[in-house]
């Protein structure tokens, strides 16, 4: 006691912890959830807002620093649940957000505090993930600057940096929606009125519609101003429900450079494809006329589109140009839709930046190949995997799992491993339509290689195949390979990228076509994998991995409270 | 030990006490409430639907009957909780479903079992105590036949029985109408769309409106079938969410013999005045032309109407007249919607039946006396009692007060017992619209005797003052009086009558005017005593009692899960 050397050391000790503590900042967010009309394509209509703003704010960090959001859930009789894309939550799987697989729904009146650190600069997003709340407006940026003179410092240089959040707009609630979806026969949710540029549109029938104000604020368009000469780093993101886009910049290359956190081998297009769920850096130079304006528009690709172009203004600083006034052309209309071959050649083009390449383990120990369908149950439609439409059980997987006595809250069989690929047609409507559903999962062995190949095929309707977009929680993937057609395991593996694969947590799966993905198990969690359009999801495209949840530390009791651990039980 | 006599004596004692439980029944009911599209007055509309249904099925039980209605809550995101309006449930108060009273709200994807025993015959109703679930279309009617024989059968005769259960319905969803409510300024919810008879109207700008099907059956009128000579009690239920009714069969004198499952000494009306959350048996005679159709029909008084009478037909069996065919009148238009003293007359004439008086305690032991008023907090228009509007808290009364360390869950300063009476002009608007919000509540010691004084005022308006029909759970209470202006102490009590005063659990206070209730605090719970307004009860025109929680039996743990009994607290 009272020893002076060992105090000295002490002191020594935590003063260098306080250095290295000093450089992790906590991002402190206070966050109210709850229901404002809002006019983001100038219709009036109920979102659901953060802190009265829809998107929320922008979550900005840099790598290393812990982000605390405490969030109140002042919606009056909705729960919610917030989910932080593309932050793995290592050592943190209880902070995923996601309803029914990592923790409970906040109640109405509750504070539930997420805290996570953010280990790798990038792109990121977040959103609400409980029911089809984040169609309802939840949803907003994660911005996460390299830890500086570290090793994950970009390989590129800009001057200055735009943000840009893609989404797509709907007049009618998520409630019409879901009820729709939930229908025997489906009522479907429709394309789109509106396409959003960072929460801003124009309902193109403003003049018809009720409740549209052509002026109001909320839908005034955006505009990204630039100095003429130097170069942008625009970060893009999509939370689209359901379209796939294709964006571009008016007269302006852009240099692909960042793909879902990761630094890509920088390659030039005309506009860029991005799927639900996918972030993408790209460079552009401001070397145009400066004075006149730009579109930047956002385009429905891979379905037929029924929405006009999103659009938005880029306006050169010291231009003769007003930045408000509207470019003298047409906004830019994008790639034909259908043009499946443009946008898989975009997807084969993102690999790994030589500087920045991560080498894939050499081989799998597990392959789980997954046939993507549409299916019929009880004249409901719905999408399945190997014939298995997920459901998401009340008590979440993760309080499930550590908690004693808890197992029989889930379908303790597993999914199937694979379907009956020799002789399946991807091309032909599905010769037999059943499925059954269930809300089994996947448990992987923790720290063994898992490859997953996703197989599109046609869906119920004949010459119809749509693109999937497909998350990961929990983890970054290798992308190793993209195919069109039927996926022959004796033979496609053979030419799997395994020096340069792209890391991401989305990608998609393009139609009738096949992705193949490797990952580490090697998170403790339980962390949910599914294609990120809302409506697919809620119809049950989706399913659940388990791994290493004995060594998930104590879990947080504020993530209970449902299910079979309601209070009380 | 294996005592035979003993033993004969206990087979005894069991078998008599199965012929008590053999004539008291279980009544047995499983629900799944779930959003569906419905067209209750023609226009497409997602509502809250028991089973599929709105309104939901009528619950039928004979006087000691055990009700058990297992409750599963299929709402994607949304919680529920459902009152039984009208029914004390002395032994178990956990079963009244007001949620932040009695209960946290059943999640998405639980069961919730209510079991209680409906201890008196009478009309009574049920719906959602949730934010503005009810007026979303939980709804429905609960009917306990009089135990035969027994001392309440009732005191008059009839052939046969139909049931009305009388609602008002708007297009925009309760979300849109509880944001609005909650916005500064407001956005009011304005007149119904339609009024609805058993769940079903006529909106009258069909062909204009979007989504409205005129021939669509679950908006076909309803119709009521008489035989020639016969008497028939009608049930008729007001659920409405804003409207005061006048309830009128055409060419059909009413003579009204039961209000709130109590006998009233019979008196005669051309129609009838009905409050949200009231109840009334009228006997008719089908003493008129049978080769003619009549109308039933619904009609707005107290606020100058803006939708037309809801509608139905009533036919005499063996009559010339289809009973799908219009009566060749027009549709009854009511009494004048303004004719406070009309209404008064029916409130003042509502007494008990004299063969089941039940006398009230001659004096009170407390006497609280609430001016209701209307208010601005931050801008924002609320109601308050006292200057005070009321608040939910989150972790429900009877649980805070049940459960050691939970008092800080609420504000534990009593709420005023009265207001500065003396000299308050009640029909000025209010000199100081201030008001504070609270959750505090009224603690009644066990077994006193309460007045409650109702005193109505002016609103925000000039010019301007609403009935509001108070609704007290657990509780019958018995009206002493009623008056127009304002209520002095030293006067008006020596007007009650003590001697045949009527037993209700809803009451109107009319427009300037006051009501006078009396109850005894003997059944241990918490009980919420409200406005049975939707919307004013969402703007804080409520308040709380406690009596006797101490003799409250362990609580079941289902009730709880939210606020601080969230699971692992």
């Amino acid at each position: 006691m009272g020893c002076p050397p060992r105090l000295l050391c002490c002191l020594f000790l935590s003063l260098s912890l306080a250095a290295v503590v000093a450089r992790a900042a906590t991002r402190h967010q206070e966050w109210e959830i709850s229901y404002q009309f809002k006019s983001p394509d100038c219709v009036r209509k109920l979102a659901v807002t953060i802190n009265g703003e829809t998107p929320g704010p922008t979550i900005r960090a840099t790598q290393g620093d812990t982000v605390v959001v405490r969030v109140k859930n002042s919606l009056l009789t909705e729960n919610v649940a917030i989910h932080w894309h593309g932050i793995r939550q290592r050592g943190t799987p209880w902070a995923d957000g996601t309803e029914g697989v990592t923790q409970c729904p906040i109640l109405p009146g509750d504070t539930f505090t997420y805290a996570f650190v953010v280990d790798r600069p990038g792109t990121y997003m977040y959103h609400a993930h409980y029911g089809m709340q984040r169609s309802a407006g939840l949803n907003g940026l994660i911005v996460v600057a390299a830890a500086p003179g570290g090793p994950d410092a970009e390989p590129f240089r800009y001057d200055g940096e735009h943000d840009v959040l893609l989404n797509d707009w709907w007049h009618k609630s998520t409630y019409e929606q879901a009820a729709g979806l939930a229908s025997a026969p489906l009522v479907w949710v429709g394309e789109p009125q509106s396409l959003l540029i960072n929460g801003r549109g124009r309902f193109v029938n403003c003049s018809a519609a009720g409740a549209c104000d052509a002026a109001h604020p909320e839908c005034a368009t955006p505009v990204f101003a630039v100095v003429p000469g130097r170069t942008y780093r625009f970060r893009i993101a999509s939370v689209t429900s359901l379209s796939a886009l294709n964006f571009e910049i008016e007269g302006h290359e852009m240099t692909v450079v960042e793909a879902d956190g990761h630094y890509v081998k920088p390659f030039v297009v005309k506009n860029l494809n991005i799927y639900s769920g996918e972030t993408y850096s790209v460079l552009i130079k401001a070397d145009q006329d400066p004075n006149r304006n730009y579109w930047l528009a956002s385009n429905v690709v891979s379905r037929e589109p029924g929405t006009p172009a999103g659009t938005a203004v880029l306006s050169y600083y010291g231009g003769r140009s007003s930045p408000r006034r509207s470019p003298p052309t047409a906004p830019p209309a994008g790639p034909a839709w259908n043009d499946t071959a443009y946008r898989f050649r975009q997807s084969v083009a993102t690999v790994a930046h030589p500087a920045h390449v991560e080498p894939p383990p050499p081989r799998a120990d597990r392959t789980i190949l997954l046939l993507n369908t549409q299916n019929k149950i009880d004249a409901h439609i719905k999408w399945a995997l190997n014939g298995v439409s997920f459901t998401l059980p009340h008590t979440p997987y993760l309080v499930a799992m550590k908690r004693p006595g808890l197992l029989d809250t889930f379908d303790q069989r597993p999914p199937p491993e694979t379907y009956a690929h020799r002789g399946y047609d991807v091309y032909a409507v599905p010769p037999n339509p059943n499925a059954t559903t269930s809300d089994g999962l996947y448990r992987l062995r923790f720290g063994s290689v898992v490859d997953v190949v996703l197989q599109n095929a046609n869906m119920l309707a004949p010459n119809k195949s749509e693109t999937h977009p497909w998350h990961l929680h929990g983890h970054d993937f290798w992308v190793l390979g993209y195919g069109i057609g039927r996926f022959d395991p004796a033979v496609h593996p053979a030419s799997y990228n395994l020096r340069d694969p792209i890391l991401k947590n989305t990608v998609a799966v393009h139609p009738y076509g096949w992705t193949a993905l490797r990952f580490r198990a090697d998170n403790p969690g339980v962390w949910a994998f599914h294609c990120h359009i809302e409506s697919h999801f809620f119809m049950g495209m989706g399913i659940a991995f388990e791994e290493g949840v004995d060594r998930v530390a104590p879990l947080p009791p504020q993530i209970m409270g449902c299910g079979k651990t309601r209070g009380g039980h």
